[in-house]
């Protein structure tokens, strides 16, 4: 078995997230997923089917984000594996809604941080075994980091 | 640190789930999650128990279903790890009770593909690290391809 | 692609709970599914930040579970993943809540067994492909087992 | 204001459930909720949409049921109320997916059982109070009805 | 139609839950969610059946609880509304499980109120209309009472 | 028992939603439920305290939509009830996390529709007993209005 780690590319002021599901009921389930959820979403999303003619099946309301998403999917090329890119919204808005689709098995990560899909491959097909999702931690947090922490969760009003 | 493929074999008329859990009872608390949702659902769950007696535990209604799950389980050889295969009924029906299930951790597949688990060995023992589901995508859909997804999904009855 | 199997190490009459989220809210967000949870739990929260300071961020109501938890994510050291160690109360209480926060991408392992994370060391950093939770299987329950296993679920009252 | 008790009316072998909706994509969403839980689910979704044209929105896969559905929930006539009426299936495996319909607020009532929708009635429109399922108890149940009724689920194969 | 508002009655220290649910699995699935998500919970569960026997369904860990249980359901009289009495445990840590259990429709109340349960009587039966729970505003909190109300919800550990 | 019908006023180009609840943690959790969820929405929440002090306890971040979550709250009176009404941003949007909310117990209506919510009075205070959301049904649909409700979803982008 081999292993190979792809740097996923994606505009600046975008996130992405990468996940596995099944059926390609996907595309139009992660489609409504999001516009449900936040108004004015703007995003992609790229499924890989894993039979037949095996395409790339996308939908999106974002050319530029359509064709990261699906340089990323087809970068994976593993089975079964969607990515997500979405702008005017966060991952936490919408994390929520894509895993309660009824396709979608799990979340590899959501993430604005450069990002590495780690792959392994056989001689049927491809598998993402994992994701390097930014930086390794460089220390613990202390107490000032602590007040810096809630600080700011409550100026861009996520906390009170 | 090696790894393994191991190659799941099920049923042609079947689909098989493969997930992380802890405890026993999940083997209880899935098949009703499973009964509670398909009327006339076939299915077996194997789940591996991690400790103590580290006995495959089992629940089923098909006696040819259970003996697959059972192979399936011991072949991957994972602790905590469950295999669901099912017949009269698809993954799409039941992916969101077993998610909800308060012992699951993650689900890694959902398919009726060629499939193949990953697999690291330790000392200590066996861990899955991933899935090879299906095929690599051989292109994207065009406009065209497009169309004929969503007639499918629209004819099969599955959206409007 | 190098390998590594990180030996967990947490208190013996605890739990642990091994998971994927992305954004320093986690902790809170965490923290709060905890105590919502289940009255007089005793717990820590150890998320490993994965952009600008890089710091294990820690939210906790015991000094010796923040010790472990900050320990284990540490060692671990991979961008975007947290841990949990609880005490007084089960994994089986907490993951619904756990897996419902918005912040959280899924969960790799709940377990009192002796736990080793994998863990993939690239040129950028970190990334978990798996766990081996416990022991692989040493064979199949059969009638006599079934009986107990449900016995036990009945007699410490998690099964009628 | 006055109140008025709505007899519902449907086949004998099929189950009705009423709630609140809003919005008429409720018709497409519920039709969605229902066939991807349910293969070979025959069913009818009947809303009464309440602004503009104010019309009773339907989905449905069975004429029969189509014409309870509509006839229901213009009886009952209080806006943004939804019926539906199933068969093949019953409320339990299907209860859930409704109540996480995006546009659902909440349900009265799933009932094979006699039933009476309550209905307000003020100079704007019509509201529903309540509803009347089934009869009153009789009785409490002693140890032998504790039996029967855990043998009953038994045997019926729902619980273990 | 008649009104009729009936007084709960249940321990100081306990909280009481009313609901509409269907079937009778309600009072086994209402057990397991209630003792899957607080360890050492005391409770009371009692369903009104609505159709055969109709006898009020109960499962309890506690007697005091059971009767008091059992006589709410029976003081409502209103066929498939559930009563949930606990102690050891608030609303706040059961409430989701509940709402999640796959019979239920709806929750009228949760509280430790002095709680009025607005009952109506048609010639077929009773039907839950609404709850007074608790007394109405007396007035808007001030910046004085925000402070407070934060103050108490962080002193109390709920919040951060 | 008394009934009255509070008619109630928002904004024109707002939502509003009502709902029972219990505890006062309710404000700062419905805060977060819909921050979370849509950027820029801008929203307030009022929830009838219902014991103690009774004060109307309010979250908003718009001095318009406080005021007028406050007046209704204030209007209807009712203990535990809660009021939310929202801006740039839609109750489809939030209904899901507003209902998973782990104090919520039911939402009664959420609407832009003339909207009024039937109270009922008794010597201990006041409950919400239904609403009436909007107008009754004027027909059913033919399937020219199917075609034009389904295009009409397509065309705001909501479904495909």
């Amino acid at each position: 078995m081999e292993f190979e780690a792809i740097r996923l590319t994606f505009p600046e002021n975008s996130n992405i997230i990468v996940g596995q599901s099944h059926f390609i009921k996907t595309a139009e389930d992660l489609y409504e997923a999001l516009v449900n959820t936040v108004p004015g979403i703007e995003f992609a999303i790229a499924f890989n089917e894993a039979s037949g003619p095996c395409l790339v099946r996308v939908e999106a309301n974002s050319e530029e984000l359509r064709q990261a998403a699906v340089a990323n999917a087809l970068a994976i090329g593993a089975g079964h594996v969607f990515v997500v890119i979405l702008r005017n919204a966060y991952p936490i808005n919408v994390l929520e809604p894509i895993k309660r689709c009824p396709e979608v098995c799990r979340i590899f990560c959501a993430t604005a941080n450069p990002v590495e899909v780690l792959v392994a491959k056989t001689s049927q097909g491809r598998g993402v075994v994992g994701v390097v999702d930014g930086f390794p931690p460089k220390g613990v947090e202390g107490p000032e980091h602590v007040v810096q922490r809630k600080e700011f969760l409550r100026k861009i009003g996520y906390k009170l």
